[in-house]
């Protein structure tokens, strides 16, 4: 048997030497680190077809991605993430260096060990013994292509990464069939949650107009504060909805009310209040600043004088239905970890977003606790076994979707 | 008859001319700019014993201040006031400059014209003409004593100022009978407004904890917002009392609400409110404190993690109760302005609530309306009336009380 085709995981490429290899490369956004130059010398040399991908914009740092593909025909299953990290914060607070990727009592610790060059490192292993597979000392004829969608800016402001990169794509007419992203999506233990679809996210400020005067004389001037407050109650005092099969109830948080009066004898002239709303799909974005809209302008009668803005932007809620595309990682998952995934559509927001304008998109990856910490690490039999879970949907992916 | 005897306003001191002398001294917080040197030369040449006093702090610039006194014997009948002037703000922005005290269409305009130079100016004059009548050329035995005390630090911190003042003259045994405020306490018409007391004045902090987190994950985090919209409600929902005969009811403005979390996707750890309340006799700083913190416990319930704290620098409530010395100067504006006055508790806070401590208290003096304002002025003719309120204030105050 040529040494080219790994007829064990002896043989095959080891997710934990990728993942150790990417957390030495400092990629804290926006910088490379190294991190896209060594995937893309790993993917070319093993028969992928790769693209650097240098994204700019006005306001932004430019940035590099990495888009790689193994094959020519459709479907294209594709894997995306980023290799971009958040900073380490004081490196003295760690327990190892965090661009070191030392190993401890089956951890492996360094900053994006979660977050997300674990995830990263269990695909690109997937993919390598994929195309050790099906390459030219392989076995033959391969059922479509798998490709590596890799971003150097999630962390960061998010421009000049997935987004662009899809449209780059598109405007390539290259097409993305399906996609797993793999995200920390694990809760508890790997395997037990899958991510089938996010909310959406809308972002407001709430200004209430007043007039500023002295406290000896509040009949001569306006308090804003007590129409903010006024206004405050409202925006949280009914449900949005009650959420539905897929999504939970969507919800408001002021994050922020600001005056900035430093004296305690002026009654100021304005207060601002930020909030954030995570939503589901019973709203969009529009529909929903209309609701906040009926709200404050009900809430305001006339006695509170009040401005509404919406940060541009937004992000639309999206679901993935459970189905075909869904079942092939479900029990991939199951089959790997021995957990039945929950499929949810909780937490924040991810580049899922871009993605799912393209094509179906779902996420799996590793335990996210330890993410952004200090002594981010996860178990390193759980890398390898996300490794096999991934595997395992590509396996099953082309069983379903293959020509 | 001697020249030194006035026997006309003609021959009196001129207030206008007082006052115009004054505007051109650029005495702003803690500048004494010359208005301080000039009165005591004014008042040592009319026989007065003058005490220019140099107050200091820790902290604080250090601040001149005046005290004069014409006759040895008692009762002292004592005009207060301060010298000191607001910044003027862009001088570009005045019609004339403000500190020249130029006169246009029966108005005088300058910093201070208002507040407080032109009641300065007026009691001065008044004080001069006491003096010139009861002086060496004068008509022989006084019947008491009349002084002024005059601070430079009455528009900034006020440490320096008419506080430190009058415990430096209670350390000399230097006696005050009963004291005349010159700050501007009428609203719309000379006469129409005495002041007899003041509100008090207590500062406080609400700080509301919560738990920092993601916006995604609001059941990992404790958004301490909607606990302050809660307590800031409480806050003001019964109102503090009904005020009595002689006072408005207390009124609590609540006049900054900071979080200053920058971000959309944070929710913040705590949220800081910040309140003045403006209370009448029938509470005092302390009484007030436990019931804002009664309230602060009954809304807060086992829901809301919440701190108060109160400003160190509070200020009791004070009256001076309808009666003889009252009468005095209520029958003297009466006379000069044919304007029965109202007696009056509102509006801010003024140095008045230092001088209670040592005697009976009142305040008159001219309209306020365009103090601490670009093209500050008052009529020349209500600067000369209200010299001949003090005037007749210092007649009547003797008939009354002198020996």
């Amino acid at each position: 048997m040529p040494a080219t085709v790994p007829s064990s995981r002896a043989d095959a490429a080891d997710p934990v030497e990728i993942l150790r290899a990417l957390i030495r490369c400092p990629s804290v956004t926006p910088e490379e680190g190294g991190a896209l130059a060594y995937l893309d010398a790993l993917l070319s040399a093993a028969g992928f077809a790769t693209h650097r991908v240098t994204l700019t914009g006005p306001d932004t740092p430019d940035v590099q991605n990495l888009y790689a593909r193994f094959g020519t025909r459709g479907p294209n299953l594709c894997f995306a993430g980023h290799t971009d990290v958040v900073p380490p914060g004081n490196a003295a607070h760690w327990r190892f260096p965090p661009f070191e990727g030392a190993i401890q009592d089956g951890l492996i610790y360094g900053r994006g060990a979660v977050d997300m060059k674990g995830g990263v490192a269990a695909f690109i292993a997937a993919g390598l013994d994929f195309a050790a597979t099906h390459g030219p000392g392989g076995k033959g004829e391969r059922p479509g292509s798998i490709s590596f969608l890799l971003t150097g800016d999630e962390e960061g402001p998010a421009i000049n990464g997935t987004e662009k990169l899809l449209r780059w794509l598109a405007d390539r007419d290259e097409r993305i069939d399906h996609c797993v992203l793999g995200e920390p999506s694990s809760r508890a233990a790997l395997g037990d949650m899958v991510k089938i679809g996010r909310r959406g996210s809308l972002s407001g400020t709430l200004t209430v107009h007043g007039r500023q005067g002295h406290v000896g004389y509040p009949h001569l001037a306006e308090n804003p504060i007590p129409g903010m407050v006024r206004l405050l109650a409202a925006l949280k005092a009914e449900p949005l909805d009650g959420g539905n099969a897929h999504f939970q109830a969507s919800n408001l948080e002021v994050v922020s009310v600001d005056v900035g009066n430093p004296a305690f004898n002026v009654i100021p002239a304005e207060a601002r209040a930020r909030f954030n709303i995570r939503f589901n799909d019973l709203w969009t974005p529009e529909t929903l600043a209309a609701e906040i809209e009926r709200r404050m302008v009900a809430a305001a009668g006339n006695e509170v004088r009040f401005a509404l803005a919406f940060e541009a932007r937004s992000s639309d809620s999206f679901l993935t239905a459970p189905g075909e595309f869904v079942d092939v990682v479900v029990e991939a998952v199951a089959q790997a970890t021995g957990q039945r995934p929950e499929l949810s559509t909780t937490g924040g927001t991810s580049d899922a977003r871009f993605i799912k304008d393209y094509c179906p998109v779902v996420e799996f990856g590793l335990v996210g606790t330890s993410m952004h910490a200090v002594d981010e690490s996860t178990p390193i039999d759980e890398v390898r076994a996300l490794a096999r879970v991934y595997a395992g949907t590509i396996e099953r992916y082309f069983a379903v979707f293959g020509r």
